[in-house]
């Protein structure tokens, strides 16, 4: 999604991260969908009652990861700058529980080994694109 | 929307405070709603320039309260506790930030003062929401 | 949520139709709040196998629901006339199927029976504002 | 985003068309990410008041993308078919007229230029998954 940093790049207000904004936008909206499709792996599986903790913490990773991917998009122009940093660390906080709890499945789930390995990518992208709010003064 | 309060009194994790569950579940998606509603009305105001930050802070609003209410409605069984607590505390905030900037146009906008008031309204549910949470150790 | 028609009475535009336009936006973030809940309600029955279907139609009709309620606030002033009316008539669709799959554990779940009447006020309110908008040539 | 179509190859429901499956998952949180992107930067232009039917169309894209790549992410083991498609169909419409109105703004702004390529992509993912939905009797 080569596209959301190319947006940025041409936004009037001139983000002075770009690449860290376009990184955590895109790893929200992904993560987003993987836990979606991860939660309906989940809820196909055989042992779906061993797996109802994570079909939770999927889909409150997803509802979490497009808030907050849709409020860093507008970061650049408005955004009260305290909701802005504490969304993004439910994000981080959200998708580390996520994917700690997909990790427990992790052996005998690819879906949730995949999808862990993306919650922590988004946890790193989100984690950057707060040190460069911070780095800001 | 009594239809969540009723949904949540026959959740077989039987909630310890169903009402201020549905409340503050019904008021974020309500809030969602109203903000929508009140971004598009700012779109189509001849000041629209004046309402920039406006129409950000509704957008804003709108998604976090989506990504509250839906993960207060699972939090009976599962969601991360730090999670749960800190989504709510930041819809609180987003909601305080959008009602100030709404009031600052509601001699003019009408849209605008409904809109501040739903945000008050679902910045005190999440509120009480949060003291229910915080009051079961 | 008075808040929303007050908000449409308030728009610039001069929505034709602002009763079935706030209802159908009201109906459509309540059923998504609702199915939300119901959803997360089936997820801790001890019959979750039987409910997996519930689970998912549930699921589906709370992102089309909110998608659907989102288009129509922006209704008066832009959106594709095909692209509304389309995902009216989605929204009308999944919110029958998913009322159906609610209504056969309405016996057993009080909160199936609860969403499964939600999702026919919102049928009812996206299939009013559906022939408010053909009704105007 | 690798993630969803390993996540999908394991999905226990076998679908009949992962990658189909996959890239219209993976195209539609993408779509939405970038029209939120791309409506911000928008909002930021000075010629805002030209602009305003490209907002509105990306916020609907937007909206429109993300229930439609949930809906498709749980669309092996259950949703109604009916409801299936035709929510492709209008996301395919959603992303034709979105693309087209930033299309009309493409030599002026990039971030509409490179919106409207996403749109044109996401259409084209879900016209395939219709396809294998279809070619699947």
């Amino acid at each position: 999604m080569a596209a959301v940093e190319a947006a940025l790049r041409s936004h009037p207000g001139r983000p002075t991260h770009p690449d860290a904004m376009s990184r955590s936008i895109e790893a929200c909206f992904n993560c987003s969908g993987t836990c979606t499709a991860c939660a309906d792996a989940c809820l196909s599986e055989r042992d779906v009652e061993g797996l109802l903790a994570c079909i939770r913490q999927n889909l409150d990773c997803a509802a979490i990861c497009l808030a907050t991917g849709s409020v860093v998009a507008r970061s650049k122009a408005g955004a009260s700058r305290q909701v802005l940093e504490s969304q993004l660390s439910v994000c981080i906080a959200a998708c580390r529980a996520c994917g700690d709890e997909c990790r427990r499945h992790a052996d005998v789930h690819r879906h949730c080994r995949v999808c862990a390995q993306t919650c922590d990518e988004c946890a790193q992208a989100c984690t950057e694109m707060l040190a460069a709010l911070r780095a800001v003064v």
